[in-house]
């Protein structure tokens, strides 16, 4: 039987892996579905996107569980407690029902450090409520998420302006 | 002088291409910026986006503009009327100032397929307002359009749920 809610992934080194899972909880708002969104990495809470979201009323919530670490992280046991929080965070968002579609912002950064447990994590995916879709983006996505995806999109970097001496900015990079 | 405003492309044969621009539009929106979206090929206007949007108020704007043609479209002179129409909107906006980003949904196939003067639409791109980002989205870019973009990004279509016999649905397509 296949299920009717879908695992997207939304994978690659480009630009646009967030920035979509973004734009497709705003589609699903718009028709009427409950959306909840959790990001893995980020810390900052106060993002375009946090703004957007609160437009959009009681049908979207946006929960920032990252550290904000970077690759440099010395303290290493505190940045798996705090991933383990989210993931656990995140796994009763999804099997508690109550959502249409959960978007894991960057959760494979999590999985391809090692920071959680990958098995745990792919069969919370595949276990997934029959009509709930689950958005998962990321860089480095392992070949088991990939395989129990539906949908898979990889986001390919051909230029970017960063390359050219221009900074991120306000209202495009966050 | 290197503009301030970005042009910002989306292509590639994969999804995400327009919900990106969604995204981006929303985080646009979220730092305040006025947005303003054309679609040139849809003309479904009862899309989860355009319900979304219109939660997020007054500083972001949706125009529908496209006729819901398909390549099979018979009558190529009301085809190519209304795409010059759509484009001359779009022009405008572009040219009148008053927007902080507009997005050109699709406006790839406009240019792939003749129904414009590729080279003034090129044209008008360069020399928009300093201060204003542009997004195009859609497949088969021309190189032109890549060689003028600051930042590409191709959508690459790795696992489609429709070759497996799912249909396109409510929330999530549209």
């Amino acid at each position: 039987m296949k299920k009717s809610g879908l695992l997207i992934l939304n994978t690659g080194n480009g630009k646009g892996k967030t920035t979509a899972a973004l734009g497709q909880a705003m589609r699903a708002v718009g028709h009427g579905f409950k959306v909840c969104i959790i990001q893995f990495i980020k810390s900052n809470t106060r993002t375009g996107e946090a703004n957007a979201l609160a437009l959009l009323g009681n049908n979207v919530e946006l929960h920032v569980k990252g550290s904000g670490f970077t690759w440099e992280e010395k303290d290493k046991e505190k940045l798996k407690k705090t991933s383990l929080a989210a993931w656990e965070f995140a796994r009763e968002k999804i099997t508690g029902g109550g959502y249409d579609m959960i978007i894991l912002d960057e959760l494979t950064y999590l999985l391809s450090s090692g920071l959680v447990d990958s098995a745990e994590v792919l069969a919370t995916l595949r276990n997934r409520p029959e009509n709930l879709h689950i958005v998962v983006t990321g860089r480095d996505a392992p070949r088991e998420l990939i395989d129990a995806a539906d949908l898979v999109t990889r986001m390919e970097e051909v230029k970017h302006p960063y390359k050219a001496g221009i900074k991120a900015r306000k209202g495009i990079e966050f």
